[in-house]
């Protein structure tokens, strides 16, 4: 089993969210974080002020799926977080041994429906 | 080492806590997260009303702990969350490689109690 | 690829902040999560008053980093979230099997720029 990890733009959430549910994801934890990216002397500049970039609003998105579904889950959030600008996040893949459903008690391929 | 994280319903935190003390674990990290899940056109119905699953406020517990651990920590927790109805959470084991106290500068093993 | 996740006291973020710049680390993920540390009794304390230790509220970074940096990173962590009182926190070295940057498609190694 594997846990798929994705920073993305708070306001491509809801995209991204229906971009998986195309797919066959529809269970997943996110949360609220902070991005800080410095960009080393290089600030942004906006209508002659200059901005540092600082933090910038996210949501991370934790899905645990199986290796089959890895790719489809990628691409749907590839092409509906993407902006083109810096920023637009990252997707982290990472195994899990084992997994146990609180509920049912079944685990690894069992303990969920994908 | 393990890293053990448990996604559990926000109101059974408490019983987690003290289920999870008994087996001597004493030490973890915790903050709120939401949970999704979309019942695929399978609304809720409750006294007439028909309503979408939506998100749902839970805690999520990320605790480190070594192997002969984990055992006992997943039932304590298992134990301790469980309500037979769906979304009681899962409990997720990951390898951790490389863990350093702050403090102590000691590793792995040596790093924290359990 | 790697992920260091580093739970520090919140008073330390920004020396940590500075310490990993310094390194050449400015890019991460951050949020805010809750320690709880249950003293087994043991509780402190201060004025004549006994406290239970409860939470703290402490700092989580994510920061996804190729194998050569993580040495660097985890040293920067360790000078400047130090204070020698219990609570320092730790810092994990998890395997990441694949990274995939939302906005340049590029993976791995080519993904990111540590």
């Amino acid at each position: 089993m594997k846990k798929l990890e994705a920073i993305i733009r708070s306001s491509k959430f809801g995209a991204v969210q229906e971009s998986l549910h195309e797919v066959g994801v529809d269970f997943f934890t996110f949360y609220e974080v902070k991005g800080y990216g410095h960009q080393r002397g290089k600030n942004l500049s906006y209508r002659g002020a200059v901005y540092d970039v600082g933090y910038i609003g996210r949501i991370k998105l934790d899905i645990i799926i199986s290796e089959e579904f890895v790719e489809k889950a990628q691409q749907a959030i590839k092409d509906a977080a993407y902006t083109g600008e810096k920023g637009d996040g990252l997707i982290l893949i990472t195994n899990v041994e084992n997994i146990t459903n609180i509920r049912t008690g079944l685990t690894n391929g069992e303990s969920i429906n994908l």
